[in-house]
Order: C-alpha cells, then structure tokens, then sequence
C-alpha cells in the first residue's frame, strides 16, 4: 500500500516553508519587486530562476485550494503577489472564497478585469453571491449574464438575504425526488449524476409544486429494500428546517444540537428554495467567534498580518478613540479630588488598584451574562435572582480581597484608616461593576442591541469612573 | 401534509417557557423544596398538582434530549431537578452528555449509583468514555464489567487519550468492507444493518489486518455501477486522516478546511482504530472558543448561572488575584513619584489615560498576533517585518491620539510642558505596548507555551506600570 499523507497542520507548515524557501532562492521576489515597478520592462530570468519557479508551479498545482489560500494568507504582499500569479487559473475562484476579506481584496487588486471573469466563472451561484461584493460590478453582471435564468435567479437570491440570515450562507444543490417511486428507483436516478453534491446525507422528496414533503436520508435509502416505496421509509414530521430569512445564529444551533449535515431551506409555502450545509455553519460559527475575539481587544475587523501600516491604524483608531474618551472622563472625575490627593499622595497611587479591580469583576460577570443571553437561556425572571447571586459573589471578593489589600496599604502608609478606606471602596467598586455587569447586557438586549458588543469598553468605563470617585470621595469624608 | 414545525431557538425559548409555566403552576417547586427538606415525608399532591405534573412530563417526553439539556441548564437548581426527575430514564444519558460540566455536577449529585448505572448503561464506548472521570468509580467499574471484551478496550482506549487529543474526541461507530468485492455486494451488505452510524459519508476499506486501504464515499458507491468493485472506485490517494495522538486542534483545522463530515483515525500501522466525525469537531470548536472567551475575561470555566455563590467565588478568584498582584506593582511604581505628584497634582488625573491607551493598544496587538499564530501563519523570519510595522502603527496612533489629549491637557491645566509631557509619554508607552505585543506571545510559542493564555494580564501588567513609569518619569524631568 502507498504510505499515506497525513495532511494534519504541521504538514501544512512544511508545505509553506517549502514555498518560502524556493521563494527566497536567487532573489526572485527582489526581481518581482523590481518589476512591479518598472511594470512594462520585460526581465531577463536566468535558467536556475525559471527552474526554481517551474518547482514552485508543481508545488502549487499539487496542493488543495485551501492549503493555497493558506500560504497567501501567511506570505507578505509581493511574495504573495508572486506565488498568486503562478496559481492554476481553474483554482483561482475556489482560493478567493477561502482567504481572508483582507487578503482577498490584495488579490483581487492584482488582477484585471478578464482574470477575475474566468477566475469565478465557474463557482457556484451561492458562492458567486458570497464574492460578489467584493468584484467589480462590470464583472458581476457580465458573469450573470452568463448564466441561465435559474441560476442568475438563485444569485439574486442569494445577494437579497442580509448578512447573518440562513439565506446568506444557503446552496442550490439539491437532489430532489418523488414520494411515489420505490428506492430502487431512486437508486438508478442516482446512478445517471457523475457525483453527488458535497454534503449530501439526504435526498428532498417534494411534489409538483417543488413543495417539501419530507427528506430521505441516504442512510434509510440505504438500509431499506429497494423495492419498498419512497413515502414509506421517508421523513415527514418534525423536520427540522428554516426559512431563508430566519437568522443564521438560530440555525447554527440547530446543526450544533442536532448533529446536522444538511438541512432543507423553505419559503413560506414549503417551498424548497436551498439547503444548508455543516461545512457552511462551520465557516460561520469560526467567523462568529473570531469577529467577537477581535472585538473584544477592539478590532474592527480581520487584519491581513502584512497590511500597511496605514491601513492597520484604520483598522484600530475607532476604539482606541472610545476608550480615550472615557479616560478622559475617568481623569475629570479624579480632577474633582485634587486638594485630597495633594493632601495625601498615596491616594494617588492606591487608586488604581481599586478602579482596575472592579473593571476585571465586572468583565466577568458581564461575559457570563452575555454568553447566557447569547444562548437564550435567561429569562427575564431571573434578573433578579442573577443579580443577587452576583452581588453575593462581589460582596465576598470585595470584602476578602479588600481586606488583604487594606492591611497591606495600612502597613505600607503606615495608615490605618486608609486600609479601612480601600477595604470599603473596594468593596462598594465590586458592588457597582456586578450591578453593571448584569444590567448592561440585559438592558441592552431589551432595546434591541447586541449585549456583547462594546460591553467590555461600558463595563470599564463605569468601574474606572465609579471606583476614582468611591475611592477618592471616601478618603476625603473619612481622612481628610 | 401535516404543518411543518420550525424548531430554530426561538421555538426552543417558547419551550422553555411552557415549562417554566407549567413549573410555576401551583407551587410545585416550593412543594418540592419543602420535600427535599424532608425528603422521608410523602406529600399529598392535589390532583390539580398530578394533572399539571403528568402535562410537563408529556412535554418532556416528546422533546429532542439536546433540548431538555438546554431547558435544564436554563433553569434554577430547585426546579431543574423537578424537571430532571420527570424525565424518561432512557434520555438520562444522552441528556448528561449534553449538559455543560457544571450542570452535570448538579444532576449527578441528585442520583443515586442504581439510576447513574442504568442511565449510562446504553451509551457508546466513546461516550461512556467523555462521561467517566464525572461518575462514582464504582458505577464506572460495573458498567465496564458489563461490556464485551472489544467495548471495554474501546472504552480504555477513548479514556488513555489526553484531552485535546484526536483520540479523545474519536468514536468507534465504523462500518467497514474489503476492497476486492463488487459495490452490489456492499449494498447488499448495508441493508443488513437497521441503521448506519450517525454522520456515516463514507465506509472504510481495510485488509483482513484491519489496515486501512482507501475509503469508499456513499457518493461514489451510489452513482457507480453495482457491478464494480471498491477498489475500482475507493479513494486509496491522499486521504486525510490522523492518528489518534494527534492534537485535535490540528484534526479540527482539517474539518474546516477540507469540509469532511467523517475521517479514519489510524494507528502507526495504518490499523483503523477510529473515526472522527464533524458533529465531535464542532462541539470540539464551540468549547474551544468557548474556553477562551471566558478565559480572556478571567473566568476558569463555564460557570452555572445558578451556581452557589461560594462556588463563583472559586472559579473567579484566582484571576482577581493575578490581577492585584499587577495592580499592586503599578502602584509602586507611582509611590515612586510621590513627590513629584504632589507638587503637580494634576499628573495623578492624567496617568491613567496613559496608562488606559496603552493596555488597549496592546491587546489589539497581542490578539492579532495570538491568532496569526494559531493558525500557524507566522514564521520566525517575519517578526522583525511585524514587530516593524507594529512600531509603525504605534508611533501614529502615539502622535495623533497623544496631540488631542496633549493639546487638551496643556488647555485644561494651563500648562504647555505638561501637554508635551502628556505626547511624549502616550507615544513612548505606545511603542512600548506594540513592542510587547509582539514579543510576548512570540517568546511564550518559542519556550513551548499557550501564546493565548494570560497574555491579556501580561501585556495590561506592562502597559500599566510602563505608562506611569514613562509619564511620571518624564513629568519628573522635563517639568518639577
């Protein structure tokens, strides 16, 4: 038996260390470089350089799209540029779905009007509305054109559903059949496709009317013996399926708890309009959690690794401005207390401490909320009985903490009524950030709005300002 | 055809709620308090009471277990074990598989070994294994001692596998056939089973040593002719497969990007011990970034939103702590300045802008680089282009953002220097920030740790204390 690759992520590795190195043989890329900019003088490769590029091409042929796409990601724009250009064009369509939104466009920017025709051609209506954004629009209407009217019908489709709905992340490969034909008819039917659609586990029986009536799993068509009738072995009640504008978070769940491969995709009538695959939800979930991790740490969006600096600070500058502001405001609140801290200049240095305690508590009563809100399993009863039990877990980390740093501060400045203050200002902070952490995401979903987004930059916000005006307000009633 | 329920998470809430109704009907949860009180004290039910009980577990006994895990982990403890008891005892298992850690705990706790041993007695070898280390050893013992010879060594197996391997998460569900047989024959074979494995795309061909040989997809068995033979049209060239110690992260990445729905894993003699299926690798990614969404905001597990309060102090604490200890030191650092904050008060309400911008500047790097990292997209050879244009993007921001508030500053304090000061010192503490964030991660992946982990702590630790350092530093030269 021929030993078999493992194709796991080390390999992968290898694979784009291997490019980097026939890359970086004989100063290819200086050379690409040097004729990016002297575009029209033609350049005088010698022998070894087109052998090493000849490597390079087979290289590139024998790997999957996504390993291609993976490569791109991780090589800087003119090696990128360069290897881009060497690519099959049939693969071409396939790597533009697989990249970043960042590096796509870098590749898109390198390529003319006819290139990115043939490029995506042949891709999918589904896939075609998902790059259609992204294309010249000359290019997406000659490429509609192309097509026949069911298919341009299923891209417009595709392109009306907003972003995060089923419609958006639906296909159109679907392999329908009748109710009254026995499996062993189904089972020829079959036989005429050169091959199924990726991510068939089940057939759609539907009647005249392209109305759903049940699905056939192949597992059933499998087991069954051919001669027993389609009705009789398939589906018919608690399918589970969605309408196209049904949000794509509700069915991603529904895959995730019910162990999904595929599923039907209905109008309002029962019709079949599409289905949607695993590999689809997986795709969204990895861009759903990624976007949140990026936004926490107030990303705008994914950053191609090598983007110019320009474009990074772009990327960056909005919540770095949000975040300036409420420093600002946590300043002017300190402000207010210039006689007491000039008075007693450990105030100064002791009121981090409580604002940066409070912050953390609230940060994490705030992502337990959230991510229980997110699953929908927070009923508005349990407001209050959620924010006792915070209150409860704020009341002992104020009270322990607060009194380990309090002895601590007192010992320090030599200063025990300060310890007593720390203790009661920690405590009170805590306090506050539980009561934020709970009622910022809860009223934020009441209005409507997402409870995760920019509820971490809220929840410092308050415990930031309210513990410099706990802490320092304290200090001036008790020790000034 | 019968009306089609649709059940996305919106009908799975209205479940939730009809439970919850029927729950709060005539106080049967308080009756229940009361009865675990005194739980030798029969209690006469009314008949309303029965009524209403006998509706709930009618409900009950219709829904998916993965929908009754959510319903229990929605509700408070009283009325989750309410709920618990009246379920059928056959869902007990596949509903204990389903909940989250902490949930399990408070059902298991709730069971004697009698009603453990008869819920886990139906699982798979692979899910017994997952639920192990959660039961009483002796439950686990006898329930082994129940098994045939192969399942018990299936189950040791699953069990030997470290968490994150492949192995942990494989099951051992595989139908397989030998390579010299007609496909007629493999069809004829399958309809001796009742049913196939859950997620089964393909079957695997092995030799008579149990040596994988290929694979045979439904797809290709369906659209040939039956008068082939596999080995005609199994796939036997670079198929995607891992062995059972490989890291699942790794088997993951292969899911999503190869978008399989199963794959073989093998042991180092090509011998087919497993299979890992996409339903096991998107659990497998949801708890993943679960992990790290709560570990970024400092919470060491998924916490039970109706946990004890004594129980979140312990899964919050630890965090707090690190947190302190980092305060503490950046509160140091400003004792340093005493002098110079109290003859320019106004430093104590400028710093922690410095600081803030800083710790957020930071984490925007580190999470950029943490991922990039993950995916294995960054070679050693590109730090230096990174760490260049992070210190590209710095200096920008440091200048831009450090002139608003500088001018700012100068205007609110009458004080050109302290403007100055207040530039200078964002810019330097940006450079500082940008700095770290590169480099932290990059020296933790090459000393063979987690970049992800703590990293936030670590880069707000340095920003915190570097920013007043800088800025106090400064202040101290260039104004007092």
């Amino acid at each position: 038996m021929p030993d078999l690759p493992r194709p796991n992520q080390d390999a992968l590795q290898r694979q784009l260390l291997d490019v980097e190195r026939l890359l970086s043989r004989h100063q290819l890329v200086e050379n690409l470089e040097r004729r990016q900019q002297q575009p029209h003088q033609a350049l005088v490769e010698t022998i070894t350089q087109q052998q090493h590029r000849a490597r390079l091409q087979a290289k590139l042929d024998r790997l999957h799209p996504a390993d291609i796409a993976f490569i791109l990601e991780a090589l800087p724009l003119a090696k990128r540029l360069y290897v881009w250009d060497l690519v099959r064009a049939d693969k071409d369509g396939d790597i533009l779905l697989e990249v970043s939104d960042a590096v796509r466009e870098s590749l898109l920017g390198s390529m003319d009007e006819a290139e990115i025709k043939a490029a995506v051609e042949s891709l999918d209506a589904d896939e075609l509305a998902d790059l259609a954004p992204d294309l010249p629009p000359e290019v997406v209407q000659e490429v509609l054109a192309s097509l026949d009217r069911e298919e341009q019908e299923q891209v417009r489709a595709a392109m009306s559903y907003p972003e995060g709905s089923v419609g958006a992340l639906m296909d159109f490969d679907l392999v329908k059949v009748r109710e009254d034909v026995r499996l062993e008819v189904v089972l020829r039917y079959l036989r005429r496709f050169d091959r199924l659609p990726d991510h068939t586990d089940k057939l759609f029986v539907v009647d005249r009317e392209d109305r759903l009536r049940g699905i056939l799993t192949l597992d059933m068509l499998l087991v069954n013996d051919p001669e027993v009738e389609v009705a009789a072995v398939m589906q018919s009640k608690g399918l589970i399926l969605f309408g196209p504008e049904a949000e794509a978070d509700h069915a991603a769940n529904a895959f995730e708890r019910y162990e999904l491969v595929s599923m039907p995709v209905v109008d309002a009538d029962k019709r079949l309009i599409g289905r949607l695959t695993v590999a689809d939800v997986v795709d969204y979930i990895r861009e759903e959690t990624e976007t949140e991790i990026l936004n926490n740490a107030g990303l705008r969006e994914e950053e191609d690794i090598f983007a110019p600096v320009l474009r990074s600070v772009k990327n960056r500058w909005a919540w770095l401005a949000i975040n300036l502001v409420t420093a600002v405001i946590a300043s002017r609140v300190i402000d207010l207390f210039e006689g007491s801290i000039s008075q007693l200049v450990a105030l100064a240095a002791l009121m981090p401490i409580v604002a940066g305690i409070g912050g953390n508590a609230g940060n994490q009563t705030i992502t337990m909320i959230v991510r229980a809100l997110a699953m929908g399993q927070v009923q508005p009863s349990a407001m209050g009985r959620l924010l006792l039990k915070e209150l409860g877990v704020a009341l002992i980390n104020g009270l322990v903490w607060g009194s380990v740093i309090g002895t601590l501060a007192a010992l320090v400045y030599h200063n025990s009524g300060l310890g007593m203050v720390m203790v009661a200002a920690m405590t009170l902070n805590l306090l506050v950030a539980a009561t934020a952490g709970v009622l910022i995401p809860l009223i934020r979903q009441r209005l409507g709005r997402d409870p995760a987004l920019g509820s971490s930059v809220m929840i410092t916000a308050t415990t930031d300002s309210g513990g410099f005006f706990i802490f320092l307000g304290l200090a001036t009633i008790f020790l000034l």
